[in-house]
């Protein structure tokens, strides 16, 4: 969950590691640091807080030196704090380590250590692999991180440096990121493509179990025991322009408003004639695809909204047995997996570490992956057997919107194509279907032209701590969505609830004017909806009702009313989401919280 | 959700509808009303809040006669209050009504009665019945009655008198519970047995679509239009007194601690020789048994909790796959259901109308349904095909304990009946797991004796209004549980969180002294649990740990730390879920609320 970078080469390092550490921030941004070798001695500098604190720390001496690392923090063992903070050196500081990541048995190691007459200053687990490098020193480098990586358990990407060899960095890679940027007469690690851009394009991307030794000169990749890779570079064509705010306050509304594109650039060419046609993504042949006989969704968070939707598609256009599941509860729950059993894993990054573990357990099962993923070449999508590729553009802020609705896309194309396949519906009724799909970009910029009415609704429940969503069938996957958004960045305490579940036990908590956000767009459960909303209203609770434009019946029961345009019930979940991503956003914004930034949360989550 | 109880005989009908309705309470309290004929006009009295309230208006006047109608009131159509209550009346109070369910197109009947000049005073479904009988007013009650009931969509018990035939009630059941009491001389009619069996053990438990005509000397019971029904009275020799509280200050701590006597009872008889033997309720084959092809468990708030401990237990002893659906989103999500489906329903009540509904609709589509309940006769119980009661006893507290800890065991026992015939395990591992199983009463008494320990937890936090639940697997189900159960009675804002999934956005809402619940019973992911609770504790919040015996590593990692006896991960929620209970019930007290009769809740929901 943390930003790594490292830089070896003729330049200095700190300019270089602090602009490079700028662009990994939404990896993680609790505690920032630096180690830097000035041709004597490794000195590191490090602070609480966002990267800005760093700098300021700096601006006045600032490290000399052009081999070095840095690291931007998301906490995992031990508080954001200065002594928490990454780089981590060992007791004579002749070793500097950061680490991305969680080493499982740092307790068991760190109390050998102890014994052995060790101090710790940190509660961090990585400050024990600082220690086990000094321990275990051999008299060269290499072998002695060797030694070290071979008595860890967990997830971790390691950039480490020492004053003992100052002519190389050493990389190492297992289950979480890393990239080799190779400059001309320098070179440099990252966590993530984007801080390396502006020095070269050409990268290559670590493999779990891999480790490099890095000069200013070129890059030695190997395994973990020292068997040398051949390997060809990759060149990256990715425009970084593209994750600019383009005028927003913040990349979240702009993202919101990016959604129309997103939508119809993930359409685009799968669509022909009114057939879905994804046959150059996905290898299945039909035969392979009349055999499925389960499906089963895993991701994590807003991905995992978005399966609970693939379950109610892909069970009513091409009635196949959906399960979904969170990716951190699948791998261990010991699933039943066949080789008829479909997975398909939802991530945006492409490198949560709960889905791509998930990925790699129901390989291992015998089942075929499928992913859908915004990012080509992430490590899901490496792994997959068959990708979808979200094109909604880089995601930087950390609540997800435009990933999400273009993952409802991929998932209504892929349920439309296995439905074309099983023919389960006719072929004319699937053409009037697809001729839906493709009307929703224009139907999302109508729904945007709402922002001032959500603007306002959200200035009014913005004081509250508490409120529920509540919905039924597809409204629900969609309330649990707009309840996330809003507790990620608004910190409110939202809780999403079927509608007629609330009933049987939560009900206790509706009081005098505690708000409400009723999804009533469904058509096939409107009236069992309304009555449901009437009992949340007979207790007193301040109701805002979303339903589809013209349903009349919904406004006697509610206080305010939100609309959609007209659409069919299984699309209704990308109109209706956009409002709730517009109420968590001003609610924020009326709360005074960083919108893009919120407390505690990264937007790429690589550790488990 | 509501109460019923009528009386026609000799005495004064007043004491025994008032006697009757408190035996009722537990099915609905935020109003009650009588309706009572005396001898030349109906007169009525209600009030909102507890039958006290009413209690108190009746001590000076008093109403009588001996023909009467009574209710106890949930509301579902308009907030509590006089006005709401019922009985309700037509405008010139000719007939009286007392309805229990949900009207669902009473818009349109309202309408129309407005249009023809009636004036509604009340905001209720009800009241519309009321109007529709004076407006339909034939000359004939029964007849008037019929017409009525002929232009209602939706669920209803209703019970109705009438001054212009003071010799008869008439009694009407579709889809919500209702019983006739056969007398000596005089007759009855309630909700639920307990209202009449201080005066009659013989009974006719009414069926959906039947209705009755009931006079002083007999009962004509009949289909809706009028065809005649013959039908045995039922005996019941259900012993009232063990619903008393037994010495405890309320009705759930009696349950609470009634819970090693719960397990035991539903062990009792099914467990010969470490093998489990259903037969004798399931009438399910062998061949049947090892061709279930998928299980779906259904239920509401608790149950469903148990439902989802049903999935991990059948999947793991007996590899069938399995889902688990809240019933009020089951039955409107078009499931995927084959003659090789079984359909497991869990009601305490057996009378949950959303249970109820996907019960019938699962019959409908081809399923086997089995049900799990406690109450034997019960709607549920005689609709399913097969029945596996538990046996914890009437459970009179909303909150449920006993009766999930009983679900749970009914669900070990089925999942050992079909691992059994389906041979995934060998016979001594089951047998193995079964010597188990019947520790668990022991142990639960174990866990009563921490008492002390977690009321003093309970108070330290009750000042909170928002905290989480965290857990892992089984864990993660019971988590589910114990915030519900805290949800409901203390009225703190809980919320339970997949452990590995906090992180994707939720961890955003934990804040310094934030009290976090952490579960960590499950030996197989208790690495990946204390991972997590570093990532709260990191960010402030209070931990109370809940683990095994024995397991040192959780101490170092919490604040507090509650212990369970030792158990596999397996049986760990029947032990795990106790202290939770008592958390649940000592905030409740420490924060004045009422514990046996939450806001807003009823015990039995039926209602959808």
């Amino acid at each position: 969950m943390c930003g790594i970078v490292g830089y070896i080469g003729g330049k200095q390092a700190q300019s270089i590691l602090l602009e490079g550490l700028s662009k990994l921030e939404y990896r993680g941004y609790d505690s920032a640091g630096l180690a830097i070798y000035n041709g004597q001695q490794l000195n590191v500098e490090k602070s609480k807080g966002r990267l800005m604190d760093l700098e300021t720390k700096l601006a006045t001496s600032g490290l000399q030196g052009s081999l070095g690392i840095g690291h931007t923090r998301w906490a995992t063992h031990g508080k954001p704090s200065d002594e928490n903070s990454h780089p981590h050196v060992d007791h004579d500081g002749k070793f500097a380590i950061v680490h991305n990541g969680i080493i499982e048995n740092y307790i068991e190691l760190k109390e050998e250590l102890i014994a052995k007459g060790y101090r710790f200053t940190s509660q961090t687990d990585t400050e024990v692999l600082a220690k086990l490098l000094a321990d275990h020193w051999d008299g060269g480098l290499l072998s002695t991180v060797q030694k070290v990586v071979a008595r860890l358990h967990g997830a971790y990407a390691l950039g480490i440096i020492s004053e003992y060899e100052p002519d190389k960095m050493i990389a190492v890679r297992y289950a979480s990121p890393l990239v080799i940027g190779i400059g001309e007469g320098e070179n440099f690690i990252a966590s993530d493509i984007p801080a390396i851009l502006k020095h070269t394009r050409d990268v290559y991307i670590m493999e779990d179990g891999e480790m490099a030794v890095i000069y200013e000169a070129g890059v030695e990749l190997m395994m973990m025991d020292g068997t040398p890779i051949k390997r060809e570079s990759m060149r990256v064509d990715w425009d970084i322009e593209t994750a600019e705010k383009g005028g927003f306050d913040h990349f979240m509304m702009k993202e919101i408003y990016e959604q129309p594109k997103a939508i119809r650039d993930t359409l685009a060419s799968r669509v022909k004639g009114n057939i879905v046609d994804l046959s150059q993504e996905i290898g299945l042949t039909l035969e392979q695809i009349q055999n499925i006989e389960k499906i089963h969704f895993v991701a994590c968070g807003t991905a995992y909204h978005a399966g609970l939707v693939g379950k109610y598609v892909l069970e009513d256009l091409a009635r196949i047995p959906v399960e979904c599941d969170v990716a951190s509860e699948y791998r261990y729950r010991n699933p039943i997996i066949t080789d008829r059993t479909l997975v398909v894993v939802v991530s945006q990054s492409g490198e949560t570490a709960d889905t791509l573990a998930a990925l790699r357990e129901a390989q291992k099962h015998g089942a075929r992956v499928m992913a859908i993923t915004n990012v080509v070449g992430s490590s899901v999508a490496r792994e997959a057997d068959d990708v979808i590729t979200t094109w909604a553009g880089p995601e930087i802020a950390v609540a997800s919107t435009k990933a999400y609705t273009s993952q409802l896309i991929a998932i209504y194309l892929l349920g439309l194509y296995f439905a074309q396949a099983k023919g389960y519906k006719s072929a004319e009724e699937l053409q009037g279907i697809v001729t839906d799909l493709l009307t929703l970009p224009e139907k999302v910029e109508e729904v945007l032209k709402q922002e001032k009415t959500v603007e306002a609704f959200a200035r009014s429940i913005a004081k509250h701590n508490n409120l529920f969503f509540l919905g039924r069938g597809l409204d629900y996957a969609v309330a649990l969505e707009g309840s996330l958004k809003l507790k990620e960045i608004s910190y409110i305490h939202s809780e999403a609830y079927a509608a007629g579940e609330l009933k049987h036990g939560t009900l206790a908590l509706i009081e005098d004017n505690i708000p409400v956000i009723a999804l009533a767009t469904q058509q096939s459960v409107f009236e069992k909806t309304v009555s449901n909303i009437q009992e949340v209203k007979a207790r007193g609770a301040y109701v805002l009702g979303l339903a589809v434009e013209g349903d009349t019946g919904l406004i006697k029961s509610v206080d305010e009313v939100i609309t959609i345009p007209q659409v069919s019930d299984l699309f209704a979940p990308v109109l209706a989401v956009v409002p709730l991503q517009l109420l968590a956003y001003y609610a924020c914004v009326e709360r005074g919280y960083d919108v893009d930034k919120p407390r505690n949360l990264a937007k790429s989550v690589t550790v488990e």
